[in-house]
């Protein structure tokens, strides 16, 4: 079977069709099969072309001259959806042009186009932004939501763990991912109403093809005894975030330390491997691609300010959820749960 | 002025006794003048008193058998506020028999038992837990609520916005604290309701004595460019363990860079000091120590794993915010808002 080809958002993104260009051809150089429909501006797309011949037999442009802009509404950049290259891209997926999208541009905008082009699958009332990020264990851990929903009910996390789940089942190979909720604590009182709900639910249902472990607390979601950590989008956005920034600081008082004497200088040019293995594992762009589940279609979040390497690597994460079926198999969980039980949880309001 | 004696929770914490009485001498070692009494079974006391002359003499023991549980409810624990070591040694606050109360026992049994005794002070709803927290700047900053309140409105948020002010002053010895809210996002449309509500209050708030600059997002705390950043306690506990969790996580991934080939482990040897410096600066117990802002009294919460360095900063804390009257400034900075603007923005209600 060939791999549908990829839309891919060439403006969005603080460097442009330069970066997104490099980085398509980047994952093209290890994956052979990938084809490309390239959206935005075409004489600056076929001059970032002239420098990666092996992605011109493998792309086609779709010109256009609107882009949405970095801090525009969501709102208003929806009113420009079959004009701008975000829009245009997500189109593609829609028309079946393609088989899903990546952009590095506006978030929100991204995330209220494919909703409405795309729809959310059938028993799930609002997608999710979901991230893979390191571990200390074997595999890589997913967290959502990141920050596609400010505010959520126990009936959206329910749906954000199955969601979760199917993410993780590709990932890890496991047929019973372990999941947990983010909270405050790990004993039952603690958190929102919302999320006590949401436990319980979790823990009451059968056949999910995941292992639902209750709690877990911020400081130890990176341990590699978790697969999959659910939250809602402002939690998830904090998380997330104070993870990178933390992971920076550090990194910032490693370097002062070590070039606060000439004895420590030597030493870190004798453990520069170590160092810099370090930062690989380290560096954003390595975990670069947040995928928004729950629509009919796969779109990618590709980091604003990612390098070429790191939308190489949001585009690696978009042909592997293509080749693995994502979205049939979260139909499938879903299937599994049952439709008319995740109605039945509606009445669970807003915790928070 | 001599400072007045700093009631300690003898029991509380993971070890007990002898890290809280170890701690209490250790800080007594730095400085002379520091009282104590300290609250808990006698007979163990005397004990660990034994392994420190310079504590006898500065040490009153009040003898009690009963112990607030590390997993009680706190409600449960309330209705032993008579009995128990934590209720006794926040009570000895009360009588004025002690300046401030330090325990590294159960969080939320602390909070209500605190606030209970020694009520919130007028123009204050709700206390939050504040801690110090390492920066690339000069100063440490301030970050609340650290958990004490779950759900909190924009009322709540511009009353800890003051309290951490008072701190920050001093902490920083600066005239206007730069104070920002914790968002998913800089723009003015991020974030919840009573997110948005607080940052236009404070906006329009004068005479504040402290800059209010927006939003900040949670990679860019540390930075040193903010002194006070200001949160619901769900959103800042989820940080503060972020934060807490990607060091540590940092740290071993260090750790195992180091230990993957002998070269490394030779550079390792030698820039040692560095990494010691490193290790020193992201100790939690080089930070341990958070203060219950906003009531009748000071009242010093000590991390339940902290060791006896680590107790010894919570009662250098509780020494230093005695010392700088924090209670009276905090007051000050109330009065200066006008207790009565602050009734006026009540209409405001829970936003998330």
């Amino acid at each position: 079977m060939s791999l549908p080809r990829i839309a891919v958002d060439a403006m969005g993104g603080d460097e442009g069709v330069r970066v997104m260009v490099s980085g398509a051809a980047l994952a093209r150089r290890r994956h052979e099969q990938f084809k490309f429909l390239l959206v935005g501006d075409e004489k600056r797309i076929k001059h970032a072309l002239d420098d990666h011949p092996n992605m011109r037999e493998a792309s086609e442009i779709l010109h256009c001259d609107d882009v949405v802009g970095g801090d525009e509404r969501p709102t208003q950049a929806l009113r420009r959806a079959k004009t701008t290259s975000m829009g245009l891209a997500i189109d593609a997926v829609k028309r079946g042009d393609a088989g899903a999208a990546v952009s590095s541009g506006n978030t929100g905008a991204l995330m209220a186009m494919s909703k409405l082009a795309l729809r959310t699958m059938p028993g799930i009332d609002r997608p999710a932004l979901a991230a893979l990020l390191p571990t200390l264990g074997e595999h890589d851990m997913i967290m959502l939501d990141l920050g596609a929903n400010t505010e959520c009910d126990a009936r959206n996390l329910v749906q954000f763990a199955i969601m979760g789940a199917a993410y993780s089942r590709i990932v890890t190979q496991q047929a019973e991912p372990r999941v947990r909720l983010l909270n405050i604590g790990t004993e039952d009182i603690k958190g929102t109403d919302a999320l006590q709900d949401a436990a319980a639910q979790l823990r009451a249902a059968t056949g999910l093809a995941m292992q639902f472990e209750g709690f877990v607390e911020a400081d130890k979601i990176s341990r590699g005894d978790v697969d999959v950590v659910v939250t809602d989008g402002f939690s998830g956005n904090i998380a997330l975030k104070a993870v990178e920034g933390a992971a920076r600081f550090v990194g910032d008082l490693l370097k002062r330390s070590f070039m606060s004497s000439l004895r420590s200088k030597i030493g870190f040019l004798i453990s520069r491997p170590a160092t810099d293995l370090l930062r690989t594992h380290l560096d954003p762009n390595n975990h670069n691609g947040a995928v928004f589940l729950g629509l009919n279609g796969v779109v990618v979040k590709s980091h604003g300010s990612a390098n070429a390497a790191g939308v190489a690597n949001a585009v690696a994460v978009t042909a592997r959820l293509l080749e693995d079926n994502l979205t049939q198999r979260i139909s499938a969980g879903l299937a599994e749960l049952g439709e008319e039980r995740l109605r039945e949880t509606h009445s669970s309001g807003a915790g928070k």
